[in-house]
Order: structure tokens, then sequence, then C-alpha cells
């Protein structure tokens, strides 16, 4: 089993994130740069739409919503803001999330 | 850093999966009972989506395609789903993703 989250349920978020045409690698490495150590965090984890070339998916794992929020203000992350908003077209989607207790089972 | 995905690329999936009215919690139990201990799986994390009061969303990260296929055989899987799929209303979303070396940062 993965950490315990008995404690007070964490914060998530899923969305699914455009690309400008033929820019998605270039943002979610810029994404995976930006997000290397931020406080609180429990998983960010990034994946390439199989069927479209321009979706990126983010769920993500906060112990709460002040970590989440507080990595906005993060320098490494307002860089990758700044970096990435240019080559972002959009959001299809973007939902707030409750991870279950229990669930987060990391293997490997 | 979480586990080093530079070997073949991980196959994934996010779903949005709706439980009938009142059998949200109950759903992501079995959820939660079924998917403990499967070969191949790096992450199956469960949440509950804080708006929709039926929807779960379902991030997974599985070595491959064929572990995930494989998954679907394992009798704990099968009564899972069995016992679970009554209590499913439908998937609104369901994707195939390719999760990004590197971005699996289980932190905590």
């Amino acid at each position: 089993k993965g950490r315990d989250m008995e404690d007070p349920v964490p914060f998530g978020m899923i969305g699914k994130m455009k690309a400008l045409p033929g820019k998605r690698a270039e943002l979610i490495a810029i994404l995976s740069s930006g997000t290397g150590a931020m406080p609180g965090c429990r998983a960010y984890l990034i994946a390439e739409d199989a069927k479209d070339p321009d979706a990126i998916w983010i769920t993500e794992i906060w112990d709460d919503a002040s970590s989440h929020k507080a990595s906005l203000q993060l320098p490494a992350v307002r860089a990758a803001i700044a970096k990435g908003r240019p080559l972002i077209a959009g959001f299809e989607l973007s939902v707030e999330t409750r991870p279950v207790a229990g669930s987060f089972v990391a293997h490997g």
C-alpha cells in the first residue's frame, strides 16, 4: 500500500491541457522541470493523450488545498508557468478531486 | 523522483466513472479492494469528483498494455468487476494515455 491517507482527505486535481499544435513535447518538458520538488505534493503525474496529439493529462494529489495553492508561488513553478503559458491553447477539462484514502497504490 | 520510466513507455488510462446515485462510496470500496496487488501496475489512483456526487476518477499507470489486459483476468479484479458492475451507471470518459517518463513524482 502507498502512503497512509487516513489523515485529512487530500486535495486532488485532474486536468486535460491542450498544447498549441506541435508544442506538446516542449510543454511537457517545461511542466516536468518545474514540478520536481513541491512541498505537500504526493503525486504530479503527466501523461500524453494516446489519441489526441495536442492533449496532456495531469493528475495531482496534494496533502491539502493550501499546499497546492502555495506551490503556485514557488519560483520554479512560477517560471514554468511563465515559460509554458505561451504554448498552452487551453484547458478542455479541469476538476477538483478528493483522492480516496488507501487507493494510492504506487507499486514498482 | 519516482521510479525511472526510461524503459518502454508505460501504458496509462484515465476514466470518469459514474456510480448510481448514492452508491459511490460502496463502489469505491469495491474498486479499492480489488486493485490492491496487480502485477505491472505502477499506480491505480481513485478519487471522488469534488463537485459531482456520483463521479469517480481513476488514473492508472501500467508497465505496458499487456499487464493491464492481464489484470482483467485476476480473480480479485474479476470479483470486483462483478460486484461493482451493478453499481455503475456508466463511463462519462475513458481515455488511453502515455505516462511521461520522469513525471511520476510520488512524494510523501
